[in-house]
């Protein structure tokens, strides 16, 4: 089985068990909230749900190693639930006004009762991790748990830093580096990392699949930014430059505005013409960051993958799963840049 | 040592530990969580504190029992952190301005910092409260975790009903209750349970701790809402009738709107005069909202007593603590009404 028969058999599990989870918990009086969560989880409509990376993350990563989706499960609904829980507080603290083609919670229930939801949506996640407790034993539920958390509080960590960073004008590289470990490493790693130790893994192996899904999420989102400023607007679907004319401090536009005079100067004009960004473009480009920048996603590229090379050294004695975690790798990290 | 002298030994230890948590705890490049963090925990100028009510019930329950201070200290942190995690996001969703005479911490940070803030303490709780796989083992660690989270989904149950309250007309009094039972009675309930957990008690009598501390914040809630009403502004430091004023849905006042027609009345005018204020109050007295609200507030603290004797039936076999215990509720539950 390749990557994609693999994840279609694995996905409706998984939604399954979200769904059970769910409904077991009992809402009583508060009605409203189940709603909410519903909503969020995209079960309310088709085509509203997340890819559900992490837990398939999870559960390949488990059966990679040897491990069964039984033991694993707890462990894979609560990164999902968690990564949820991100969203909805996410998107009020970003004044985001949807997500999936739909508004977010908080446009549609207001800002008090979508704090409030994530926070249910947060408390969801621990005791779905709990339940590890069943599947592999009060000690690997209480490893699993501090990991949990300990990932939480780093991506707390990386959104107050990125919420400074709207109004701060010096933030360095390497500070960016740190605020997008936690905000979009952090739960990849996590999620690899529980996949080693819900199939008793050590703690080396556990170590490497937390750098092996940090360093896949770091290099994600160094392309994700190249691509907001030089992608091509017919495959990323957004607009050319879009990160420049949103003024998002990406990782290329931090290295310009260390690097080049002219482009500090651009960046503190107002109602620029498509011209001008374009021309920044060309200035970000000239003074070496957009190669910066590139640079810094091949560097995670190559840790994610040599990362996996170590855990499973020998192509020949790689299960379905094992082949499945590098095709994921290069998949989302193929894109073009 | 009375109730006063054994919290005067307490509270240091308590504070001590808090902010030894605090201070371990790995910011990196967020110092300015940190300093959110300080804030709401009231380090950072005197008088800015809380009572520490809810780790104090942890640690005396826990010595009542037998237990020792050291081993049940990582809940009687856990407690305190949850406690003011909630504080932190139930100010934004009630756009509170001031909590302990100084601005709220998003009337400071601003929405976005606070909720964010608000996930971080969150975390640490859970973070705390692992720490009981070492002074207890991981077995208790994970049923701990397990009430905790419990307690937090309730929370949230209680506060997504309080929300919808506000705008919506017809609350019943069973629906109230049920909401102050997770606002108020669910950390109160966990925090003399968890004192139970972590001295070994067996389950039969952590469930009574459970529902000694559930019953002592129920009867506190609505012994609260009687004053809101006909408390002695001298004594309560609120104007008199300020729950009247204020249209907060309290018990007296839900069942004045189910009971009478001429205080349904009154609820839908606008801009009422002190004399008419007086008016509802004289209403809901004799349309028995008074005394139904007492008996209810009554029910509860006889309940309190009832676990409390239940737990420790011997006058003379009580330690310090276990006294302290009956003194912290009669203390609790006095004040005149």
């Amino acid at each position: 089985m390749n990557l994609k028969e693999i994840l279609n058999s694995l996905l409706p599990k998984i939604e399954t068990h979200l769904q059970d989870f769910i409904n077991a918990q009992d809402f009583n009086h508060s009605q409203m909230l189940k709603e909410m969560l519903t909503y969020q989880m995209g079960w309310e409509e088709e085509g509203s749900k997340g890819k559900r990376i992490r837990p398939s993350l999870v559960l390949l990563t488990a059966k990679a190693l040897g491990g069964e989706i039984q033991k694993t499960m707890p462990a894979a609904l609560s990164v999902e639930f968690l990564h949820n829980f991100t969203l909805i507080h996410d998107d009020i603290e970003d004044q985001s006004l949807y997500r999936h083609n739909r508004p977010t919670l908080w446009q549609r229930w207001g800002i008090a009762q979508a704090i409030n939801a994530g926070d249910a949506l947060f408390s969801i996640a621990q005791l779905a991790m709990l339940d590890l407790e069943n599947t592999c034993g009060s000690s690997i539920a209480v490893k699993a748990l501090n990991d949990l958390n300990q990932t939480c509080f780093h991506l707390t960590r990386g959104q107050s830093m990125d919420i400074a960073y709207e109004t701060d004008q010096s933030v360095s590289p390497s500070a960016y580096l740190e605020m997008i470990s936690g905000k979009t490493g952090a739960l990849l790693g996590l999620s690899a990392g529980l996949g080693g130790l819900t199939s008793g893994q050590n703690d080396p192996t556990i170590d490497f699949l937390f750098e092996f899904g940090k360093s896949l999420g770091m290099a994600f989102q160094i392309k994700d930014d190249i691509l907001g400023i030089w992608g091509d607007p017919g495959k990323t679907g957004k607009s050319a430059s879009s990160d420049l004319q949103s003024r998002k401090k990406t990782l290329p536009i931090l290295y310009g505005l260390e690097q080049s005079q002219n482009f500090r100067n651009m960046w503190e004009m107002k109602d620029l013409s498509k011209t001008q960004i374009q021309q920044m473009a060309e200035i970000l480009e000239d003074c070496g960051a957009k190669i910066a920048a590139h640079q810094e996603a091949k560097s995670y590229t190559l840790q994610a993958f040599a990362a996996l090379e170590n855990l499973f050294p020998s192509s020949s004695d790689r299960n379905d799963e094992a082949a499945a975690l590098f095709e994921l790798t290069d998949e989302l990290l193929k894109r073009e840049v």
